[in-house]
């Protein structure tokens, strides 16, 4: 008899880790709290499209659907910078092979949820969980089409729920010393879109991640299947240049019309867009402890929410599932054993303990990203850095891999190992963009003798 | 007609802060989670006991009620600290006639909910918030006795229910963009006692306050009214000196005797109120905003819970009810206007830019008088420097009030003027203890020079 497992939520993370649960022979069943994503196609206004870098391919490829995938992902193999006036700038995100991919989100979803449904998961929809019997793993929910509550008695819980979980709820209102913070950026999101052109074609570079840097703002643009762009504003809430302050349409163009000039022109929709869609608001969230004795862990944003613009959110929830499967095979953890509690403690426990830092590393990455990508991204020097950064590490790989490929093209090394790398390799760098006449000789022996110098 | 107020929580805070409403003419109602606390005092164990310092005078002479409390409270002048071994040392908290009062949570609570009723106030008992409609000032209990829910409807709501406010909660779970944060230190503190002497005098001396300072950890204790004094082990949870390492009555008393020898022959009850009060933890918790509209603000800990080693937790919750009264006085609010709402919200508006850096203010302050208190005041050097301090501050009192005595006894200067000051005075003292000989010529004019010269 397989032991019975509870998930709550459904999601991208939830539906994977249902998945690596069932194969290991445990009795899977999701409680998710929207309608079947797959009958209702959820409206759009909401990340609709996601960047899978390596980390998540592992998490896919772990369950065998790494392929499947691959054929509805767009690679993105640099970022394309959109000055107000001007020549566009390029900048790969790696080597030449080396790209993060396009995939969109409902449609990653469904394909994760049909092949849970075929390893055995059941999966419940309209089901929010309302309370947890945390010492006893029992799961409360209430159906949010017929009212009617539940009672759901297993032996484990896996709260992957997402930024606003519930089971999370539980920890911090009913456990001891429950370390938590949510925070919030002074920014805030809109999704607006560049529909395919006339003919039918991209109305851009496809195979890029396109950027409108404006110091405090930014407009990024993503490649869907369907030969449209998913475009994001990130922009304060309040301010002079804020979604407060551009309240009428006029404002709004006129806005538009000013920073992002050869936007305006592939956007028809963008009146329509920007006041019918919502403006959301970007939270970050730490807490600790992830787990409650062996009966509930958290996974994926539940645990670490953090802002997108390392486009990692979804990427380091998969790879929360992976360590944890990782961590059950080390320990001989499969649904047969008769009494695993004391196996399920030593796995929760080492998870929580391997993954808070590397939670922890990859929120900061990612509010450093967002300054990247708005600010620097736009300045020659910030340009010319990475260009020496890539022409010493294409040379010397063993030496240096930059930030931006630790976090995204090496799956087996920690966010934290990267966050504390990543900060060295820019201490050098501040050094070597500070060397007089830099501008000249940033391809010089001189230059890769400084860099070298520093690194031993 | 009086506008209707609402007060979630009738404990210190909030029923001091309905006396000043009810003063203002508002009709003001105060729903308390527990039972009356008159008819039925609640068993020991819990931080039995307060100090009170300037700034909670000041809210008490507020509504005229400081003398009758002066007549119950224990002045403490000064921190005496018991080694392991040797004399006691003695450091005054401030010039002769400063002093902070020890006073009983419960009694003073009592006086207050008689004061309030006097006012007009009602207090209504075992009435748990369960949800609150913010938009339309709905507050919705639950009777933990009967089961009854109640509904009530008001103008608006102050939510005064402490560390773990469910006022806070509904601006957590139903509000965007709220920041949250609570963090739990490793150590927590136990209850302990020290009776009367046979002769029912008080076993150490009344008017200070007591400290073992060892390191890591430490005990305190404050002299009650009936002589007898309440003890705090403050103690890491885990480790090898820890609640969870003294497990037996033997480990127990073994290491009482190693660490606290001179307090053992003082505490005949301690076996039995070390294994039967409980371990509680140690919370900070930091938000923002503290209002919601015209219609919710948070006072106290709800808006900002703060750990014990300042002894300002009360002081600086009843300084937000001076802060708040002050607001309403300037701005002209008071209950017999038909609409108060754009008023309302400036005012909570005000109140909550103001107090919430004095909030972290003292949070942070509190932290780093725990450091101080159970490992600086073992330390000698750190004495001395409080002595040259002292001095210094005696001759020039224009110049240098101790950061001790800006927090305790400058009830108009803000925590967060106090904290700044406290750390440039700091960073000067650094200076001064690193000079060579300090031992000897502490009280030389070559150092007060010095001083004088940092200073300018």
């Amino acid at each position: 008899m397989g032991k019975n497992v509870t998930i709550i939520g459904a999601g991208l993370v939830g539906s994977l880790l249902s998945i690596y649960l069932a194969k290991r022979g445990y009795k899977v069943t999701a409680y998710e709290r929207r309608p079947d994503l797959r009958k209702n196609r959820i409206s759009a206004g909401r990340s609709i499209n996601l960047a899978l870098s390596d980390r998540g391919w592992r998490g896919l490829a772990g369950v065998g659907i790494s392929e499947e995938i691959r054929k509805v992902a767009i690679p993105m193999k640099g970022r394309m910078m959109h000055p107000v006036s001007g020549e566009l700038t390029y900048q790969p995100y790696g080597k030449d092979e080396q790209a993060i991919y396009s995939v969109s989100r409902g449609g990653l979803n469904c394909v994760l949820m049909d092949l849970a449904e075929q390893h055995g998961v059941k999966i419940v929809y309209n089901e929010k969980c309302t309370d947890i019997d945390l010492d006893h793993a029992i799961t409360h929910f209430e159906n949010a089409e017929t009212g009617k509550n539940t009672t759901v008695s297993s032996d484990h819980i896996f709260s992957t729920d997402g930024a606003f979980s519930a089971g999370r709820m539980q920890l911090q209102t009913r456990t001891d010393r429950f370390n938590y913070s949510q925070t919030y950026l002074d920014h805030g999101y809109k999704e607006l879109t560049i529909p395919p052109t006339a003919s039918g074609d991209f109305a851009m570079e496809p195979n890029a991640l396109h950027i409108w840097p404006r110091g405090q703002f930014m407009l990024i643009a993503l490649p869907n299947m369907d030969k449209s762009f998913t475009c994001t504003l990130f922009f304060p809430f309040e301010g002079e240049k804020s979604f407060e302050a551009l309240d009428t349409p006029e404002k709004m163009m006129s806005f538009f019309r000013e920073t992002f000039p050869d936007a305006i022109p592939m956007m028809p929709t963008l009146k329509e867009d920007y006041f019918s869609n919502p403006t959301s608001s970007l939270m970050i969230v730490k807490c600790f402890p992830w787990t409650y004795k062996d009966k509930l862990a958290m996974v994926g944003d539940s645990a670490h929410a953090i802002v997108p613009f390392y486009g990692q959110g979804m990427n380091c929830g998969f790879e929360d599932c992976v360590v944890l499967d990782e961590l059950m095979s080390k320990h001989g953890l499969d649904a047969s054993l008769e009494n695993d509690s004391e196996l399920f403690k030593k796995v929760f426990s080492e998870y929580q303990s391997l993954r808070k830092p590397d939670g922890d590393a990859i929120a900061d990455l990612a509010v450093m990203n967002f300054i990247e990508m708005r600010d620097k991204t736009a300045d020659p020097k910030f340009l010319l850095q990475k260009k020496i950064e890539a022409r010493f590490s294409t040379k010397y790989p063993e030496k240096w891999i930059p930030l931006y490929s630790m976090v995204t093209y090496s799956p087996h090394m920690r966010y934290s190992e990267a966050l504390r790398e990543g900060l060295r390799q820019e201490n050098i760098m501040q050094n070597i963009m500070a060397m007089p006449g830099i501008e000249q000789k940033w391809d010089s022996e001189e230059v890769e003798k400084k860099i070298l110098g520093m690194l031993s």
